[in-house]
Order: structure tokens, then C-alpha cells, then sequence
């Protein structure tokens, strides 16, 4: 498949998977004061707008849609160390006009900056288990259940936001996208590790 | 297929959809006062109720529902112009059918006109992508994942619940018809842009 | 398939279902003031509950749980009128048994009468409507989409829970069953019409 | 398949199920004073991560996750009593593993004894109908729908966690690894009966 046509695929996928935890969650807030309610109101969508971006784009690149995930498979060689960037840097900024998007239709400004402190030692280790997780779930699932991946990715996800104290995305393109919104899913900045070195096992784990 | 049959389903299909986004709308805010959880009342039945119908009507019509996705099927000329015209017409008579049935459902009179506001363009923009999105979703289903297609929109629709300001259903047949219930799911008449032109862009974002 | 093995499954099919909608319900209304979530509570389980007798149960008897839907397969001719009653007695006594199931796992009375009024003309046409839906998705089921049919029974009874004013169930043997519980999902005994003559079309809707 | 394979599959699976289960009960907790709503935000994690668990872990070991199962296909003589016994260690020591680390990662103490009371007649009862259904979901499942399993244990859970007064999980190790937690989720230990003789039919009710 074309280099573009996957980056594209890439790009469009986190856009829309950050637009849809960034929007969800800025209504759910809005419409509630039970934090419990709005995490259901953030959870749910989040789920299902990832079985139907990774049923759709998967064919197209992989629908890693996270720099973590990219990781892995250049680690295994599936991809080029150059594929990889390029995936990664497609992630990002897709996750960055997602936060816009979803800011655009709110009538809220463009980029904000987080202000909930979401970190410390339990925190990192949630991460960890959560990254850990969602790998295990890719790995085992391309080699026992490929076809049911999208709704694997999609349920593990709804798991995750309830069993990790950090709502975890386990990737460090959607936590820089949460970074920016002071909405509901926002993470501080200064407690988003993006200036960690990309070849550490710890950038699996933001 | 017979072209009589197929518009009897576009006719039904609309008509149940709308009748249970407006039945459940009815039911969620008469049973709480916390409007996330209402709204988690209207958005569980409609995407498990497009899952339900695209399923058994697809094969007879496409279970469009919606004259947005017909205009697109015109578009790539998979549908005459003239039986788009007659997809959209039992669209918008089902529609208005289905909001009838539900406030019978509910002891309510028949017909009313929407209070509720939600314009603006932020929402027309929100409006828009989630158009885009819908659109995006059935085309590369239709490439993809022809069978998973009943999910995908189900999913697809369950999320933009959440990620629009505007609850969005990126459908004007639904639009015109829930212009029509002053409940919890109601447009205001004036907001429904029922008059703009239908080869106009737009027609793709109420 | 051996009758008594048939008659067995929709015996045991229901009074599992029934456990489940009137413990669900007992639980609920237990844990919560709100109403809106105590049917969530209700809603949930007995959809999850229905995919999956209808898969386990659906290869031995057809897994109807349901006298109206055996009515509409006797209709059909594709069971006898005696075995359609022999499944009619065994899914009233399932239903029967699943109520005090339900009450003995919470410690309640086996056996009450309701006091929960669900009645009306609105109430009736919600149950007409709601019949009409599930016995068209099943016999759309079967043509279009066998395999799928207890995903799509049990998706369209959760919209029904929230589209008809009266949680639909177009079940007269779990209503009858309802109607000896004084919990959340209860019907007060004279609202159930248990006597309405066996071919009468009201015989679909309560 | 290898056995140590097979036992580090159980013990992993457990793992992840117990710390969906306990971690999602301590978020949920967390976040609202409504027990429905904590409830359903421990029903939804727990029914996703097993179909995740089961359908990725399944082609390794059986998926079984409990005693119980385990104990069942050691009488159907699928698994020699020797590996049914290795398969409970596994289990048991998986769930603690599980519980430790839910605690770590929203910086609790490891380990913890419940004051949660969750006994008497009635409980009992509600376990022993729970187990049978789970043993009859699972041995249906493999003559009717094998593929299926993996979503009708996690539906089954679902609907169990809410018509039984116990939240049931019908699963020794899981209870025992619950008595551990003092969080939503927790059990007393008095009232796990983990010391019950392994071939007691009650094993299968705890």
C-alpha cells in the first residue's frame, strides 16, 4: 500500500479517535456533575469509535493510531525504522488537529492547556500494565483472533479507562493531544513524558 | 428489487429509528434529572436499534435511511436521481411516521414543534464532521467490511451522540422529524435547515 | 429434535430470562434512587442475557421464550398447534419458576402480586408496536441474517426497554411471570391480560 | 501445547481479570456515591476484558480462569486431575497477583482483608444458580457455538453481576483474590469458603 495513502490513514484515524475522547468527554462534563457518569459518557464512545476506525482503516495501514504500537512492530521489523517516524509524526499531528476538532465544535478555544494533574508512581505503573495490555492484546490477537482485533482494541480500551487510575490511553500521541484541551480527558503537560527518549521502554508507557 | 418494496423499507426503517430516538428521549427524561444519563437513555437504544434494522432491511433497500447517504449513493450513480428522490421521500414520511408513533406510545399529542435550540456554528461544524465521518464509515465499509457495516454505523452513530455539541444524527430526515417532538430529543424547527437546497454541500450537515 | 429436550430449553430459556429481568430489577431499585439508571441496570443485563440463551438454547428449541413468538411459527406452520401449547405451558411455567428464582437469590417472598400499574391505550399500542418489531426482526432474521438473530433479539429488546412506555416485552409469559413480582420490574396482575383469547392479535401484545 | 504454556496462560488471565474487576471497583467507587452507577462501572470493564482474555488466551490454555471450569472439564476428563490441580494453583495464585497489582496502581496497600459481608442463604443460593449457568453457557457453547464463547462468558458475567445479590463470579479464585481488596469489588474472607473440599459440588458455589 502507498507510504501516503497509510500516513493519511494514520493521521485521519487519531484525528478522529482524539476528537471523539476529547469530545465526549467535554459533553459528558457538561452535563453532569457525577464523575462516574461522565467517565461512562467518555468510556463508551471512546470503545466504539475504536472498533469502527480500526474495522475501516486497519486494511489501509495497520490502524496503529499510536506511537507505542508503531514501536512494536518496528521493533519486530514489520516496519522500517523511516515507516515508523513517519507513522509516529502522522500521529501526532493527528492527534493535535483531533484536540482542534473537537475544541471547534464545542465553541471552545482551538488549543488549551491542561490543568488536571494526572501522575506519580501508581500512575506510571498503571501506565505500564495498560501498555503492557493493549500489546499483548495486538500480539495474540494477529496470531489467534486477527479478524476480531478492532473489537479487542475497542473492549480492552473500555477496560482500561476503569481499571487504570489515569484513564490510560497507553499512547503517548493521544496523551499529547489530551495535553492540550483543559476539558474533562486533559492531562497536565508537564505530566505528558513527550520529551522522552523514543527508544525507551518507558515511552510505552505515558 | 422491487423498487415499491425498497422504498416500504426505507419508509419502515426510518420510522422505527425515529421512534426510538424519540420514544427513548421521552422515557430517559421522564425517569431522571441528570442529563448525561438521559442521554446515555437515547444513545444505547439507537445504536443498538441501527444495528437491528440495517441488519434485516439492508438487503432490501441498503437501509439507508438517511438522505444524506442517499444523495451519496446518487452521487457515485448507484441510484437513479429519480429513485433518490423517492428514497428521500419515504425517508422524511417515515421519519415524521415514526415521531407520530412514539408520542402515541407515550399518551402525547401526535405532533408538536420543538423548543429546544441547537445552532450555531459550532454546530454546523460538528454537524459537518460528523457527516463526514458517517459518510466515510459506509464507503469504506462497503471497500472493507461489507457485513460488519450494521455494527460500524450502530458504533459509529452511538459516538457521535457524545463527540457533537449537537447529539448529531447527520440526517435530515431525523433532523425534520425530531423538529417535530418538543422532548428531550427535539430540534427547534427554525435550527432543522429543512430548506436548504438538496444538491447543496450543506445537505450533508443537519 | 426430541420434544420433551425442545420443550425443556424453552422451559429452562425462560425462567432464566425471567431470573434475570426480576433479579436485574431487584438489584437496581436496591442500589439507586434514580430511575433512569435503575433500568439501565434492568436493560443491560437482560440484553446480554437474551444473546446468549439464544444462542446455547437456539439449536435445541428455537429458543421463542416467548408465547407470541410461537404463536406467529404455529401460524407459519412450522409447529404444530399442539406442540405450539405444549411450548406455550412450558414457557409460562419457566417464567413462573425464573420469579421465584429471582425473589429466593434475594431473599424475597416466592410468590407476590404486583402493585406496579402499567396500563392504558398508550401502553397497549407500545406493546402492539413492540410486538410488531421483535416478530418482524425475527422473521427478517431468519431470511436475511440467521446466525445474527440472537444479537438482533437482543439489541431490539434493549431499545424496546426504552422506546415503549412500558419496557416492552410483547411476552405474554414473561409478563405473567412480572406480574408476580412486587419489584422494579413488576405489572399489577389485573393490567396483565393473561385471559385474552389465544388467537386474538391483543394475544401478541402484553 | 505446552503445560508450563498453559499454566502461565491461566495465571496471566486471572491476573488481568481480577485486576479489571478490583481496579475498575476502586475507580469506580472513587468517583460516585451512587452503587448502581459504581456497579455498572465494574459490570462493563469486566464483561469487555473477558471477551478480550478469553478469545486471546483461549487457543492456549482453555481460557477456564476458574476452579470451577477447571473442575468441570476434569470430570468430563477433558484435563488429568494432576494438570486440574496445577490450572487451580495457577488461578489462585494469578488472582492475588491480580489484586496486588489493581492496589498498586491506584497506590493502595497490596494487601487487604474485605469488611464487604456478602453471605447467608440466599448468596449461596445465588452462586449455585450462577455456576450452573456459567457450567451450562460453556459446555452449550462447545457444541453450538464454539467461536462464540468468548462473548457469551463475557454477556453471561454481565447479566450475572446484576441478578444475583453477590454480583457473582461463580469462581473460586476470583472470590478469594476479592477477599483481599477492601474496596467496592471485596468479599470478607469469612465468608469465601475456600476451604471447602475441592470435590463438594458447593466448590462450584462460592
Amino acid at each position: 500500500m502507498d507510504l501516503s495513502r497509510r500516513l493519511a490513514a494514520e493521521a485521519l484515524g487519531t484525528a478522529l479517535l482524539v476528537a471523539t475522547v476529547v469530545g465526549s468527554g467535554i459533553m459528558a462534563e457538561s452535563l453532569t456533575t457525577d464523575t462516574a457518569l461522565a467517565l461512562l459518557g467518555n468510556t463508551l464512545p471512546t470503545g466504539a469509535i475504536l472498533v469502527v476506525l480500526i474495522t475501516i482503516l486497519g486494511p489501509i495501514s495497520g490502524a496503529h493510531f499510536n506511537p507505542a504500537v508503531t514501536l512494536v512492530f518496528a521493533l519486530r521489523r514489520d516496519l522500517t525504522p523511516r515507516d515508523a517516524a513517519l507513522y509516529t509524526l502522522a500521529q501526532v499531528a493527528g492527534g493535535i488537529a483531533g484536540t482542534v476538532v473537537a475544541h471547534l465544535m464545542f465553541g471552545e478555544a482551538p488549543l488549551q492547556l491542561s490543568e488536571h494533574i494526572r501522575t506519580g508512581g501508581p500512575q506510571w505503573f498503571a501506565e505500564a500494565v495498560a501498555a503492557f495490555g493493549l500489546v499483548a492484546v495486538i500480539l495474540a490477537g494477529l496470531v489467534h483472533a486477527r479478524n476480531a482485533i478492532p473489537w479487542l482494541v475497542g473492549l480492552y480500551i473500555t477496560a482500561a479507562y476503569w481499571f487504570t487510575a489515569s484513564t490510560s490511553f497507553a499512547n503517548p500521541a493521544v496523551t499529547l493531544a489530551r495535553a492540550l484541551t483543559d476539558s474533562f480527558s486533559g492531562i497536565r503537560p508537564l505530566d505528558a513524558p513527550a520529551s522522552s527518549p523514543p527508544s525507551s521502554p518507558a515511552r510505552l508507557s505515558p
